[in-house]
């Protein structure tokens, strides 16, 4: 496997509500345990938890300290899947983060279920051997347009058998990090 | 796409728990919805909840009840996911009513991801032209070894970039999913 070290970062702002405003979305702990355990699968260093809201970040740090504690004996298969998770309260803190961790400037990959102009999986494994990928996922609604704006590159979405196309994020990054890491 | 109609049966008995004894393991409102979209998303055609206990099965109906009404007008896409869900008490009840909806007899394929005897995804999926296939997921810690003492084929598991292979279910389904129907 000639791949860099790639991290996946989960967006709760700016991000789209149902009816299309841009608002900060809540954490859950759902996404933490099940998105903690993908990542650790496909072998990713870093899982970053975006919130600008510190409350957030601080519940966040709490079920982790759990993890570290007393569910660490408990359930130390778990535990180590969430020791990659960091709290952040931006995407530019997620990219710094990496920038220090992969030694040299990360790649933002942006998804979006909706995206008709996003790079082919293939050319996304090619990006993954040149750069230190991060792989930039929506909660909501998906991530707002400034996200998109900033010029980064963007995966096409993942299609199934028709035209329904309504992927939990929590499903959406599994079968991202398989199509990408599950076949070297 | 000629390959055959099929169908998801998410198991709560007989799983085992983390200490390898046989239980009946909760139904969580979190995997109905995941499991639904993800089924949905990749044209299958039931999703069924097995469950031996009635205030389970009732738990899931009224919860499904919810998305009938209210919640239809509230999120139809949501609504449209969870339509597919069938609350059975047994794995042979979901057989049995797969072959109604298929006009045949399915073909059973359970999942485990500690399984080494196992078909490669390949031959899963030649077997998907032929039968109206019945891919079934343990809950817990997977599937008892009743169930797989009854012969069906049984599919490798989905392996990550290392050794750490401890996905949540609902990722599980999705990326087999994906493996499976996601290329057509």
């Amino acid at each position: 496997m000639n791949r860099r070290s790639a991290a996946l970062a989960l967006v709760h702002d700016p991000v789209l509500d149902r009816r299309g405003d841009v608002v900060t979305s809540a954490v859950t702990n759902l996404d933490l345990h099940d998105i903690a355990r993908t990542s650790r699968t496909y072998g990713l260093k870093s899982f970053y938890v975006v919130t600008p809201l510190q409350e957030q970040r601080k519940l966040v740090e709490r079920i982790l300290g759990h993890w570290e504690g007393y569910g660490r004996t408990y359930n130390p298969i778990r535990s180590e899947a969430l020791q990659m998770v960091r709290t952040v309260d931006s995407l530019d803190e997620a990219i710094s983060h990496r920038r220090k961790e992969a030694g040299e400037d990360p790649l933002p990959v942006l998804t979006g279920a909706g995206r008709k102009d996003g790079i082919s999986f293939g050319q996304c494994r090619s990006l993954s051997n040149e750069y230190p990928l991060l792989l930039v996922f929506g909660t909501g609604w998906g991530l707002a347009p400034s996200v998109f704006e900033r010029g980064w590159p963007v995966l096409e979405p993942v299609k199934g058998a028709g035209d329904y196309n309504h992927l939990p994020v929590r499903a959406a990054a599994a079968i991202v990090l398989d199509r990408l890491f599950g076949r070297d």
